[in-house]
């Protein structure tokens, strides 16, 4: 603890500006203010949107460190940190949870106003942030920035986690596995016996595609242009994978003629407005079907649909991660996860040491994800 | 019943082209023939989506006699009709339930694939018409050309209700009521103590309110740029009217200030997809609020929205007649009223004779409606 009160020079992860390459630095992190905490972090996964940010499709602040699917234990709090205590495991959390704005206050949705996704400031709540590099303020993207050893979260943006958790597995579930599932389960509500499409079979798809086998669904037809990714969806509950390069018909076109009508469920977890309005809409059931979108587009992108496509009785939603209210639900996946009630293992594709950090963004975009 | 099994000739209201002012002609009108049901229209009246199909933005073939929104006395059915008999008093659906499709057998949504609106045939079922004038064949918008002393209408677009139905209300209960009502009580599902903002407050935008308030919202928020529909709004159950044309900010703006945070619910019923997108999904909340989209916009459209306004969680939903399975649901509406359970004078503005269509149509263009 003889860090505790004292600025921390460790090791973090920067893009010097939008489309360059990561830099593994020395920065300084400042202790937590009043309402933060100071993190040693443990494992860090990479999400889309790290990516959307680094190439600008998400706009924030450069010079910045990227990251927020992180797990970590707490070094130190600021004052008036109620929640978690040093030594405690947490998880950092992109949709933080206040308890006090209407977002947070409300039975449903989970888009905390204090939110700093939608656009990203990069600064703590205070308006400034704790990291600088040879004396230069560093943007903390998401408020979270976990790609780095340490790093400065507000408290309404960490949950405690069981101390049993491994690290390197429940990092998964600060963002991309609960917003997949989440996605089918609280947003969408899969029915049993229903149909479900899902496009993109990353790790967020893979996620929906275990919440539609959990919730019952009788076919999962799973959609990815790397057919690499086909064995483990079918592991994980897809029961037809399709390859729309290969099809001789819109793959839209193919979803409906293999369900009759369409399906009750489609899921968008690729980010593209182009799957969303051409494919994930369009393969839904016309008088019911329901069009989740997941993937997170890029800011300024436009969803232009034929108005007749909804008035039929279609649904198209959004949601961010899953809908959960994070610091409420995310423990629980936790330990859902330490008791087997949901596997995270197949969505681990690859380990690295952080000085990896390079060779992690080149699988993630070589789709080995 | 001297007309049994033979040509009638009656007037109706044709539209020799796109865009022409309707004509009263005298026309035949053949028997019908199996599955079909010839109606003695009582009453009828008039619905955005009867102007849509004259100026062409809903694709119809012409000469048409449009109308849908219809009652009227069954003068004789065509063999095998089993569900009604002459005599009894109906209502035309423009959403038929054929109770075979899979939009009928699945219990949510209603959009028979055996419909005949998006886009219209204007045809009967076996691709042929019962109407000619001038020993042309005149098409049947939607299936049911109400505006005519005389129709024939397939089975499954019929309803029989109660006996002691008076026609010339619950004409409106064969669509417009019901397509309000539904939208708020059955596909968004309006919740007690919600927050409401109604786009357009003529008679569908009535029957929001109405459904609103019988669900127990607590603020509704009726806009409309015709002062004229205030004091109606009011007395249903609007508590504030805003005039977007004497606001001095966007009226999405000034919803979200009035709510603190946007609303629960929010309903167009214009059809204009400017309306949509602009100001009703503005207007919700960005966490969990619903956009329901109820008017009909014209053909061919497009909501152009940013993706960022629905990952936060909005949703927007269509929905057709209020979701209504229809055969099964209307009569009970009809019931609904006769017991004062619903109210629908005041959706009723004026009343004409049948050869007064053309001043109908003058009032409503005028929005006396």
């Amino acid at each position: 603890m003889d860090t505790l009160g004292k600025t921390i020079t460790c090791r973090a992860a920067i893009a010097w500006k939008r489309n360059s390459p990561l830099s593994i630095e020395e920065v300084q992190l400042e202790p937590p203010k009043a309402g933060e905490v100071r993190i040693k972090m443990t494992s860090s996964a990479i999400c889309g949107s790290d990516n959307h940010i680094l190439k600008g499709s998400l706009p924030g602040n450069f010079p910045l460190i990227p990251g927020h699917e992180g797990a970590g234990i707490v070094e130190s709090t600021g004052e008036g940190v109620s929640s978690v205590k040093p030594g405690d495991k947490v998880l950092t959390l992109v949709v933080p949870q206040c308890r006090e704005c209407n977002s947070c206050l409300a039975p449903k949705g989970n888009f905390c106003e204090k939110q700093d996704i939608l656009p990203s400031s990069g600064l703590m709540l205070d308006g400034t942030s704790r990291f600088t590099c040879k004396g230069q303020e560093i943007y903390q993207a998401f408020r979270t920035s976990t790609f780095a050893e340490y790093t400065v979260v507000p408290e309404i943006a960490v949950a405690k986690i069981d101390d049993a958790a491994p690290m390197d597995k429940v990092c998964l579930l600060s963002c991309g596995m609960p917003a997949g599932y989440g996605a089918a389960v609280h947003s969408a509500k899969v029915t049993p016996g229903s149909t479900c499409v899902v496009f993109g079979l990353g790790g967020i798809g893979s996620a929906v595609v275990m919440a539609c086998k959990a919730s019952g669904a009788s076919r999962i037809i799973g959609v990815d242009i790397n057919e690499e990714k086909f064995p483990r969806a079918r592991v994980l509950g897809v029961t037809d994978c399709l390859n729309p390069w290969k099809l001789k018909e819109p793959v839209q076109q193919v979803v409906v003629e293999m369900t009759g009508f369409g399906v009750d469920f489609a899921f968008e977890a690729i980010g593209l407005v182009e799957t969303v309005v051409y494919c994930c809409l369009e393969s839904c059931h016309l008088s019911y079907g329901i069009c989740q979108i997941i993937g997170l587009a890029p800011s300024n992108s436009q969803l232009s649909l034929e108005a007749l496509m909804v008035v039929s009785g279609r649904t198209l939603k959004g949601v961010c991660l899953g809908g959960y209210k994070t610091r409420d639900c995310i423990p629980q996946l936790v330990t859902d996860y330490l008791q087997n009630k949901i596997n995270l293992d197949p969505l681990i594709t690859h380990q690295l040491p952080f000085d990896q950090l390079h060779k992690a963004f080149k699988l993630y975009h070589a789709g080995k994800r």
